[in-house]
């Protein structure tokens, strides 16, 4: 099936208690084309990016299969750069700098011959540009839509028509206590419920993963990780993995969501393994299997 | 099957945001005490009172088949009495006062007839008194031992001496960092686990809990209450709804212990729906056995 992803197209630079990069390869809709590419042959992202790239940025999403058609490439400038450090307990980051650069007149135009496609995944990117993705598409089936504290915090009520019109709200836990202003999780998520979205995954990082949907909640373990190298793009494969299993499912529901929160903390754990892209990049379809099946047994009960 | 339980009894005053409640039944052993109750029809209490004790709570705990012939009560002294006042996101907690009374000069004598007893929940104390409640122990097969940050910051060479006797370790997650002094949970349980106990579990309040041992992980979700009412006494609710099941399995072990978790979750959540004791109080096996089925439902991927 084919899946057409809207996000960020970023360099990212890292600091971690362990290393740190530089102008490493980033962005909401790199993360979650490369994840959702180890189940669809088929994944089309739209972005933007400046004449900075770079040829092995390019060729590594080909590799991946991604069709980058729809990547605007903009002569004579830079692409969106990012810089923060992460302290010691990995949960809290400081931003360095923020360049938007090219991202700052983003204006996402869906080829017309992506328009027919039923499933959407909008990455981390400001409401307004998703409101625009979502009044292009003229066949969407299932979308699922990712953001963050940046936008509940300043696009507040762009956020909230996004809300009403997608399948599946992404967020953390944090997240949502501040979007529903309420501290109990459990309440929160009821509250973000009524704002529109059919299901929601509240993500708990160490914690797992929370879905909640047709009145039933779904509870998923993380991945017993000792060290997390770089939780910069973990939400974002969370989204790739989770959507891109779902689109070949015959029918999307809470039952097949529950396989799909597995598969995208499968993918979300391979990402925070590795700086960058650099823990999603080499997967294999068995790697990912093996993983998937060490999370449904971490939680079992006989 | 038999099982001896030693711990604090107390009064305790509490204030949540919700409301506030004086001098109500509190203390590990009887937290412990009434929720393995539910599981086994011998659970003997070690524990020391004042004379203000109360018949209603001497009554409470014999209707729960609880054998209160090892409760010392001391003529002329009163119970140990503890105020506290949760803050808003019900995790923090402030002391307001700490009146050990009859506490301060608790030495558990085991009578004789108990000293044979193989099951022993050794509830929150302090560790030193743990130790001598081991010592006294002559044909010991399976203890569980609960203890808190206090003890780890201020009597952590008794308590290192206690681990290396017990089977099975019940601390929180912030317990176990600072324990291991390690930010990472997942290497601070391994780091734990070196330190003796065969089994560790590690609460992680409204995320669920991890049980490690036998080189395997299980990860428990947390049942999903809307309202935390009451916090005090879960961990003792957990430790004595575990306990209590696993005395009466054939054998021992990582997968019956799973289940067992899941039996001690259930047995929290009920705990901080209420008041003191009130949460536990008056279960019954099929309200249980119900809540212990949401739980593995919860997580189940099919």
């Amino acid at each position: 099936m084919s899946l057409l992803v809207v996000g960020s197209v970023a360099f990212d630079s890292v600091e971690t208690p362990f290393d740190k990069i530089e102008k490493a390869l980033g962005g909401s809709a790199t993360f979650c084309s490369i994840a959702a590419s180890y189940f669809s042959d088929d994944v089309k992202m739209i972005g933007v990016v400046g004449d900075d790239f770079g040829e092995q940025n390019i060729q590594m999403l080909k590799n991946h299969k991604v069709d980058i058609s729809g990547l605007e490439i903009v002569e004579g400038e830079k692409t969106f750069s990012y810089g923060c450090v992460y302290r010691d307990d990995m949960n809290v980051r400081d931003t360095l700098f923020t360049d938007l650069n090219v991202f700052e007149k983003f204006d996402p135009v869906i080829p017309d011959a992506m328009k027919e496609i039923p499933y959407l995944l909008l990455g981390n990117i400001m409401p307004a540009l998703q409101l625009k993705v979502l009044d292009q598409m003229t066949n969407l089936k299932f979308t699922v839509c990712d953001t963050m504290n940046l936008w509940i915090n300043i696009t507040r009520e762009d956020l909230l028509k996004v809300m009403k019109r997608v399948n599946v709200l992404v967020i953390n836990d944090s997240e949502a206590k501040m979007l529903a202003e309420e501290n109990s999780l459990i309440k929160a998520a009821k509250k973000v419920m009524e704002m529109g979205p059919e299901y929601l995954i509240i993500k708990k990082g160490e914690h797992g993963a929370l879905l909640f949907g047709e009145g039933k909640i779904f509870s998923a373990p993380a991945y017993p990780l000792e060290t997390v190298f770089d939780p910069t793009g973990a939400g974002d494969s969370f989204a790739g993995g989770f959507t891109g299993f779902l689109i070949n499912e015959k029918e999307i529901n809470f039952e097949t969501m529950k396989k799909a929160v597995i598969y995208g903390s499968t993918l979300a754990s391979f990402c925070v393994e590795k700086f960058s892209t650099q823990g999603i990049e080499k997967l294999e379809k068995v790697k990912i299997e093996n993983r998937f099946n060490e999370f449904i047994k971490f939680s079992k009960v006989d």
